[in-house]
């Protein structure tokens, strides 16, 4: 088998509750990805060596999820050209604004693609990740399609009390 | 010659001084381009007949500039699959958090890949594009490869008085 | 039966919670209405006809809510010259700034009449329809001046503990 | 001759810079208008008299710009059943975003119709007067369905540099 | 019996659980005062008549809390020049940003003293009414010299765990 | 000739600009201040002593301004029952947002009677002053009426173009 | 036993929760402490009194927490050259923002070294105090690092399912 | 000529008009320093290489500045224990507050001193630097405390009109 194109990362266990979303996503469009805990701070190393394999290893997007002084997107995008999607988690002070600038006020040089903040960021870095590896893919396209068409057809005429 | 991959829309001939940052730095990469007016609010049946034909016009990459309620990146991205980059304008009383808000907090199921607010962005939404066509174009992974080198090769060690 | 002037179109079931209050204070006004869910990201093609039919069908005044990057009221000023009146929808983590911003930001040409966020904005959109629907509708005047007066009436003079 | 239907009220002479926007779409619109200072905190008894005479004197829009602790159009909506469109003047320190939140947080009970912040909102509350009278008028319809298509037309297909 | 200095309003009974903060601190102090509901929306005519007759009443302070498009402060002190201590209520959706920015960005003319949002600006309320009120009554400003010392007094040297 | 009853203070030199503001209309209004440079920090034994002398030398009223983290205020409201009246002067990078959450959010116990950013809330501490002194003075209320009275009167119908 | 070179002190009983964060981890480095409350407003000769003495006390590094318009770190600047590292403690309404501005953002001369909101700045607090002793404790150096480096290790490779 | 204690790093040349406040204050403070350009981004291996060697080459502190999504403090900080002093530089659309939140919110375990928004920003972290080194240099320590004074002294009685 393969080794998947898509690489899940975050900066601590307590993003996956968050990041999850973006996983369940990808399961239900068939595409197979890995998982990591990459902290920024906390092992610098291990996202030095993630993005500088990333292009060798058959990386083809990687969706990042952090929060608070989130660095973990924007490093990452710093050490490879592929690309990078980068969600920013709900934090308790600042609700996530803190993460929003941290990750999207990136510099000339190096884009991350980022989603909306918390659970519907991480569900669409998933989206994205399928509408990137979509261009080369057909089959992918098709499911892609079904998914949108799929969710445009849940939408009821009406709204009802619960 | 083939059809542009790359579609550079914008809401207002206004937004075109940031948006041409982005056009800028796709000739530097040697990637074509079309670019169009494409006002959600102004012109909706051309935002709708863009993004209905995006993919069969053989687009892989949407960036979209729009500033305020900025609706025309996430508009586009309910239209088609085809990746949408979105690139907040500065505003003059908000400063463009109008325009962010407006693009990145996008509901599931439609992302828009959005970066910084202003030239920044609109620069960094031309690399994000490179660095997903490069994912088919070896050549095009090389040229944005060294780009990427020339930038960090640029920087001197020491700051300097002008 | 004549079809009723006022739409409240929402983007989400969820929306609804809010929404409702601008259905029961219609309700109390005796002003009928149609409420329909309407995304513009979900259901594009349902936001453009329900925006062409306006006129012909009889609208008088459109009221749309929306969280996060809310397109909807937006959107359908575009394709309706019927007054449409914005209810921003409270978020989980800006608050609803973000509804506020993306609905109330609109550009030259587009209005859309903004109300508070969250429900007293929803039971304001009611309040402005009937306002706007009083200048043609001596007996709507009447009830709305009643409404107001009863309101005012049952301030007491003083507060009291629970 | 009769009585223009509509108002156009500032706090302050200083506040006509971004309301006399609103004055001329109205006269590129046909529509009469009366232009006058009303200020709240200066002149509270003409703000009282103003809202009490409104309904009587025929005014069906009262179009209000004000700035900072904005209470111009929240206290004429309290003091009159006609619909008030209100503008948020921008702002030295804050850019308009307490102008902002002193005109469209309103309690239940008294909707303004809130605009964007500064110029673009003068004129849109030009419009939204606009499509609130056309209601009654096919005539001004007619000339708003122009306007707004003649809009439309002018949005050329490619930006071009200056 | 005298009738008291101070007055206590508010723009609905449920800014009582914050405005009681003040109603409390001043018992404390030993200063009578009213307390009324006085809705800058809901009942204008009565914000009327009692900033009017405010000084002739022989109040010298008037304590107004507020939320939201919070117009009670700012209003009662453009109807009269007893000093009027705002008290921005804290709310749902913007946390009282809306209501303090309502009530402290007065215009040149219409001074409101603004206290921290919530229940510890209503108790700063009651204590800076109490300091204006200890400029004439030596007693007063013993009974307050005393409060703020044992306040200090009540400081213990270290924290300690629950 | 008696000692002046106010005190205006201010963090540095540069806050004069602003504080000019309130000096200014107590000119207008006839009544006397004194004026002083009394920095929290890098003046803090001049702020102490102003603070425990202010009641036995006869202030009734302080003023004091000052910007970013701007402790003035506060520190000097914890050091004197004299009431204290904070003018949040603007900021380059936060435009005063900070100096007003600094001079605003005080803790149960210390008020500081806050002004608006800026110029406007200079002069409003003025007048906020002479509204406190009025209560013992009956000329000086005569006064404050007077201004007020021509405030109003001085506002014209219409705005005029410039 | 020697004196505790670190003195972590706060503005009130309540700010404990948070900074037992700092007093637990230099627990864990095995760094004595004392801890006090100082109250900036409320007992503002303590902090006088503890800024003076700090350096003859032996005291090195000040941790400072506070809330709301958070003096007592700025003020402790002002009074002695030890390094103070100020912790903004998160509140109710405007969730540390307040805190935070408050002591950020401090004029030239006098620096407070700021954390991050709440819990995990009061953590780093200690970290930055242990940081700046191990520039002359070759052991507490050791120990630094050995903290950090197990930090590093504990972090897992993948996130799991609770 | 010993090594420098200090190093003064950057995000880029457009930093520098900012950090030359740091640099100049370290000259008169006669403290020796070296600067440099690391860029997080751009220049991520030089980044790594400063962390790593920081300690053997003798740094006792850095002061690291940089703005929008500003990663330069925090990476920093992650690589070495030497205490970072981070200076957010002020940005064009977000002024600062972008860059303040990407240093300040550091997570637990990586502690940054973070300083004021831009140039008095820089001109503290050369005294909290100062401060820091002060602790184990006598001479030092003097001439950090004859600053101080200076700075007292400088203060004038009385503001004056330019």
């Amino acid at each position: 088998m393969s080794d998947p194109k898509i690489g899940i990362i975050m900066g601590s266990q307590s993003d996956w509750a968050t990041m999850k979303e973006a996983a369940d996503l990808l399961d239900t469009l068939g595409l197979p990805y890995e998982k990591r805990i990459v902290s920024a701070h906390r092992t610098p190393d291990r996202l030095w060596d993630y993005g500088k394999t990333a292009v060798a290893r058959g990386l083809q997007v990687i969706i990042a999820g952090a929060g608070g002084a989130a660095h973990l997107p924007g490093m990452m995008a710093s050490k490879t050209r592929v690309p990078v999607i980068g969600v920013p988690v709900q934090t308790r002070a600042l609700s996530g604004v803190d993460s929003l600038y941290s990750i999207v006020q990136m510099p000339r040089g190096f884009p991350v693609a980022t989603m909306a903040i918390g659970a519907a960021g991480a569900a669409n870095a998933a989206l994205m990740a399928a509408g990137i590896l979509a261009l080369q893919d057909d089959a992918l396209a098709d499911r892609l399609d079904a998914w949108r068409a799929a969710l445009s057809d849940s939408i009821p005429q009406e709204p009802t009390d619960d």
